[in-house]
Formats: structure tokens, sequence, C-alpha cells
């Protein structure tokens, strides 16, 4: 029999749009405020760091929004992506359950991070900027935007959470290779950083606080712009190509899912691949969509539906959104890109209403799972993707207990090429588990702020 | 104008039969020796280390060998591979030139090497073999036999080339995340082994050590067999679906390459690109061939032409190629991979008959090509492929020079995702050129014993 099911597009089937829900929900999300007067913010507001154009689309009433042209022509570069069915791991599982994913680790950076940072870079570029900030956590997305401003002619400088930038250091060698900037965050090069640096000189960092000290470079410099990987309406938008493909390659396999999986971070390779399904949800029709993430980082499940910053400094919009509290510091596991305390604003409401799952796993059986992928599938996965692949492969097992068939896609988010350390240390018995203490997310949530109060 | 130029091909043209220039050579290639007789080998003396159906294939006088449906489901996981117009190289270049090039990065190990490791697992399994041994250099082998292996559901072990286990530690960790054994070679798991660690302890290691490691594992032990990822005809003949597809592409593209490049170690990426332009060659209406080799390690360039071994510890057949001699010790350079005293005798014969020319160059200048494609076409290519794009940009800076258009064709053999160390430091003006000293190169050849003296 043929194991290798591979659902592959025409160039000609590259998405021409960015599909938009926003206008779509039955109630808008609640506004971000201004973190000075806690009023709701406007585009003035944002203009300091973002170009008009991202801006307007991170409000956009419109369904659908068109690809630039330019843009298109680097998504080419390797997108449409490949739709695999994992015929090799079900056999390994013995299930009937068919299991799908979409793989996004063609891209030259790995990961599906490209899909946002080429727009922003394009954008940017456009609106005369000359450099990018930015944070990174595991470095996909610090590498994503390096390679987006080398094609268009811009700097990029990434403030890297610093234990990633210890574990990762071929991440930090990649964003060199296409000449950007990389900085161990807290770094000693903003106020944030040093702030944090002065309470604590040996922090492993956070997102929280890279993201400050991207913010205030590009805040303190008026030819350079802050670029976000994740979190924000835009980044959702732009990453709909994801689902939108993959709903094409459903169909060429002639199933629909009944569960759409993604690891979860701050959500952008989630409601990439999810949110195409979450508007057949709002139509009345659509699959179960779960959200995957760390146990050491549980925003989803254990934080709070709240305006709460977006980063360590206070220097964000205050945004309503499942959060641990902005100065919550997640445990250095190696699954980087997932440790943030916060959750894309569209998605913690679309969460709130009821369409979005959510479960929390310890890194142990995540690198279970993923070994299990990488020596069936073939392909490394990276460990945050490979927690989508966990919640897959026991969706898939539950389909055996019950002996029912069950059609489950997730999302395969990226390669696992510079994370091989931890699969060494998990081979070799050295990886830990780790759950966060009840009381530290409790004294995190309580230094959250009630709007209003 | 689009700059991205990509030519993508349905998984039904993936070629069908692997091809075999071996009976369309004007005249036939001196025949291996036995080691100890020197005179013809036979089948049976290599039926202790290889299955009957790979020596067939070593010697077909067949035209076109079918490609069983087992390997061709496992090539499905990432074949066809694209070829691309290097368009933004082409740009920063400011030349008339037209570049392509045949990307077989896409593999899960990240190389062209599984075209050839997945066949070799398929037809050892088929003889009822329960493990391969095998050598490696930088790793893209020893990874590639890791995985053909997992996927067949046999154990592999393999001798890594020492400065290569030492500089490349993600290239063994992959091994182990597919389940196979690593030791460094020279290691004491061997006599081989064991000789050379005795004379020289702290030897950095070759792949000439190695293959006379992994040759005495799989001669000393009845379930094992031995596995080569280069040099050997049958290796050739499994990778020519690259040089296939590459032409099918071209069609489509409507141009014929004027000169067809690859690195050079073993020559089996070389060859599996360029064999099927050779077969134009010899009906009389081919493209210039041109093989890029290491300056550490010239064996087209500066080696003889006469029988040697295939290993250092002299375990193999005497074999007619191109020699630095079989105990030539190559530098450390980072293309591991390329650091082999021989060449395939297959291409060292049609080098002789004058269809191929080779260049070498110093790894300065490579890693130089190497940044200037990946800061304009976004991959990051391993050292080893970056000899080809060395060639491929003087060829495109002698047509500017020329005013004239040239059609340039190469094979972008694999990333360097394990290879970000040395990018760092070239980046850091820490890597070193080498040239090896003719002094040396007089002396290892002066070890090759002629034949019939």
């Amino acid at each position: 029999m043929s194991e290798t099911t591979k659902y592959l597009l025409a160039e000609s089937q590259i998405p021409s749009v960015w599909v938009n829900v926003l206008p779509s929900l039955p109630e808008p999300p609640d506004p971000p405020l201004h973190p000075g007067t806690r009023k709701p913010i406007g585009p003035e507001d944002l203009a300091p760091i973002f170009p008009m154009e991202l801006i307007e689309q991170e409000f956009s009433p419109q369904r659908e929004i068109d690809i630039p042209g330019e843009v298109m022509d680097v998504y080419r570069l390797w997108r449409p992506t490949p739709l695999y069915r994992a015929r090799r791991l079900e056999k390994a599982l013995d299930t009937p359950a068919h299991i799908y994913y979409k793989y996004e680790g063609t891209s030259p950076a790995g990961s599906h991070k490209p899909n946002t940072a080429v727009p922003q870079a394009y954008y940017n570029k456009r609106a005369g900027i000359r450099r990018l900030a930015t944070e990174t956590g595991a470095g996909q997305w610090g590498s994503a935007l390096a390679l987006a401003c080398r094609l268009f002619g811009m700097e990029c400088t990434v403030y890297m959470v610093r234990v990633s930038y210890d574990q990762k250091p071929y991440r930090r060698m990649m964003m060199h290779v296409w000449g950007a900037e990389v900085f161990p965050s807290p770094s000693d090069h903003t106020n944030a950083g040093r702030t944090v640096l002065a309470a604590t000189p040996d922090s492993a960092g956070s997102l929280g606080i890279a993201i400050s000290e991207a913010v205030e470079d590009a805040a303190t410099h008026s030819d350079t712009n802050y670029s976000l990987g994740s979190v924000l309406n835009h980044v959702m938008l732009h990453q709909t190509v994801i689902g939108q493909e993959a709903k094409l390659q459903m169909q060429m396999a002639g199933e629909e899912p009944e569960v759409v999986i993604g690891c979860f971070g701050g959500g952008s390779n989630f409601g990439g691949l999810a949110l195409p399904y979450v508007l057949d949800r709002l139509a009345g029709k659509g699959p179960r969509i779960l959200a995957v993430e760390p146990s050491a980082c549980p925003s989803l499940t254990k934080g709070v539906f709240a305006y709460d910053y977006g980063d360590t400094g206070k220097l964000t919009p205050l945004v309503k959104m499942y959060t641990l509290g902005h100065d919550f510091m997640p445990a250095g596991i190696h699954a980087g890109g997932l440790r943030y305390h916060g959750a894309s604003p569209l998605l913690s409401h679309l969460r709130k209403l009821g369409h979005i799952d959510a479960v929390a796993y310890p890194q142990l059986p995540v690198f279970e799972a993923a070994l299990q992928f990488a020596r069936t599938e073939a392909i490394i996965p990276a460990p945050e993707s490979s927690h989508a692949i966990r919640a897959a492969v026991d969706e898939a097992l539950a389909a055996r207990e019950e002996g029912r068939p069950r059609t489950i896609l997730f999302c395969l988010s990226g390669h696992g090429h510079f994370d091989l350390s931890a699969y060494e240390n998990y081979l070799t018995g050295q990886l830990q588990d780790y759950e966060y203490p009840a009381e530290d997310i409790e004294k995190s949530l309580a230094a959250i702020q009630p709007v209003g109060a």
C-alpha cells in the first residue's frame, strides 16, 4: 500500500487574499486601551511604531484584504506548502483516525513566521522605514524577520530571550547570516532591559521583557518601527494563508476535519490554520478547534480573561486577553516560542465566545510524541509544533478507544533542526518536566490591575 | 517584476526509472580488482557486504532500471524537488547569465543523500539484512541512511569522521533521533580504527578511515551489510532522479543549460545531476559539465588516474579513479562531505574521456558565494553545495565580462542548517583558507602501488 499521501497545490492556488474574521464576529472584541489614559486607543497612538497600512489592517472592517504582488512574489519562494496525511503515524498508533498535517517548515526560515514577516517588512519599507526592531523567543520569529528585512533591503534588530539565545545558538547565527543584529534580552541597550537586569542580573528573559525592549527601541528612533510576530490582529490575518490552503487540500483529500489543532504561544500558527475554520463555525457548521499550550505557560487554561499589558515593561497598550499576568516568568522550556504570558486578543475573544478549546501538556509527553512523529513521518518537528502533535496523537488514541474514525488536522508549524540538543536531552533522560506552581500563577495574576479600578 | 521563478513538477513526473550510462560508454571502465589477488572481482567477492540486487546494478548492462514501488513511496515524501531560477542572485551579480538551481535540500535529511539511502535500505531489507554499517563525513550521508533504515525497520551504525563529529554535533543528534548508533572515527570498535589511533591518537579522521571501519564491521557480522553514500555505480544510478527531473524542469523553463555544475566529493550529487546530460554528450550534443572540489582535497585537479584503494585500511577493492592516494589526509575544512581522497570510477572514466571539467576552490571564496546566495535567494546552503554556487557565480561573472548571456544549471545539494557555526566563523573573520602543500600530495601519491608492478 502507498503510505506517502501528500496534497500539493499549484502556485496559482496560493491564496490571493488574507481573510479577516473581525466583520463576522457576533460581537466585537473590547478595544485596546492606552497604557497611560486607559482610554481606547486610536490609529494615531500606534503610528509611532507601526506603519498606517498595518494599523488599518489591525481594525479592518473588510472581509478580505488583497495580498500585494511584491509579498506574493516572496511567498512563492516556498508557498504553497504541502499537506500530508500521516499514514505511517496512524499505522504506528493502530488508530482508525485519519491524521492530516499542514507543514509550514518548508520556508527558508523553517516555520510559518515568514507569512507575516514578509508583509510587515513590505508595508514598513513602503512607509519609508529603514529598520525594524523586534523580540524573539526560540528565534523562529527573529530569523523570519531577519530574512524579510534582507529581501526588502532593510535593517533588523532582534532582542532574543536570554535562555533561547544560549540554548539555540544556531538560530542566532541564522539571523546573522541574513544580516540582522541580535542582542540577548534583557540587554543593557534599553531602559526596559536595564531595569530587569538591575533587579535580576541572571534573568533568563521572557517574551514580555524582550517586547518591552524592542518597543522602546522603535519608539525612541524615528527611522525604526516595531514588528510583532504574533498576538496582533494583522499577524493573524497574514497567517490565514495557512488555513486557506489547508481547506483546498482537505477538499482534495475529500475529507472535512472534525478537529483542527495548533500549538499556542501568542496564537499565530494556530490562528493561521484555525481562523478560516472559525468562519465556518461562525456560519454554524465548523469543526472543533483545539489550542495546545505548554503546562509551563498555560495562559488559555490557567490564565484569566482580563485587560493586561502585552509586555513586562508596561509600554504596550492594555489588551483584553487570556493572561497569566504581565510579570509572569515562564520556565525555560525548549518550546521557547510558546513562552508568552498572554494570548492574541482576537483568539481570546473567540475562546470566550466558545469557539476555541484549549489543553496544556508538560514537555516530556510532547517530546515523546515528537520522537514518534520523526521516526514515522521522517520530519523532525520543532518543540513548539510538537505540542500540536501530542494533542493530535491523543485525539487519534481516543478514536481508537472509541473504535470509530476521526478526521484530525493539525499545523506542523516548523522543523526542529535547531532544537536537536533538546531531543538529545530527551533521548538521554536529561529533559525535565515543568508544571508551574499554582501559587506563582496566583501571584502574577494578582499583579493585573483591573481596568476601571 | 516577478523575481521568484520556480519550476514544480507533479508527483506523477517523478522519474519511474534510474538511468544507467554504462551501456552507452564508448569504452568500458577498467574493472575493480581484488585487494588480495589484484585480479578483477566478481559478484561473489562483493556478496559479503552488499545484497545481490545492488551488485547487479553496479555492473548492469540495462539502460534503465525500474524504481521499485516501495522506494517510490518514500521518494514521494519530498520528491519531486523544485528547480529555481536565481533571479535575485543574477540581479545582485548584474549578469546577463541565467542561473538555475535544482534544490535537493527539501528531503527530511536535508540533502540529496536519501535518493540512494532509501533504495539501499530497501534492497538490503529484502535480502534479509538486519543492520547497515556506514561512514559519514559531515553527517549528510549518515543521517540519510539513519532515516532510510528507520523507515524500513532496520538498525544503522554510523562511523562519523572525528572532525565532523566534533564540529557538527547537530547532525550526530539527528541520527540519534532516527535511532542510529554513531561512533566517532577512528574508533576503537574496529581493527582499522585501532590501528590509526595507535599511530595517531588525536587523528581528525577521514572518509577513507571511516570507510575501513564500516566495511570491517559489515564483513565481520553476518546480519550486517555495508552501505556507501557515494563513489559506486549503483549510487550514481540512484541519484539520476535529480538530473532527470531537472531536464523536465529546464524544458518548462524553455532553456538548455550551456554548463552543468555540481560540487564533487565522491561524486554522488554531481553524478546525479550530470549523468543524464552526459548521455546527451555521448550522443554528441550535451552541455559542458563542471565538477567543483575543495582545494584542500583536489582529487580531480591534482590527483592521478590510477588503481587505488577506496579506503585507508586497504579493505576495499582497488578501483581505477582519480585519487590523491589512499592515505591522503585532507585538512578539516567545513565541507566535510568533500573530504575524500578518491572519486567515483565511473565519473573518473568520463573525465578521462574528456566529458567532465573540474575546478578547485579554497573555502573562503566558497563561503563568500554562500553568503551572497543566502542573502539573495533566502536558502542557506551547505558548505559542500556552496562550491557549486561559487563556480556558478564565476560563470555568471564571466558572462558579464563577455557581455553575453549564458545558461547555467547547478545542483544545490543541501541546506546548511547544521553548518551555521562555519558561517559564524566566516562572518567574524575566523574562518581560514587551506591549500594542501604540494609536497604532501606528492608523498601520498607516491604511496599508490602501481597495479602490475
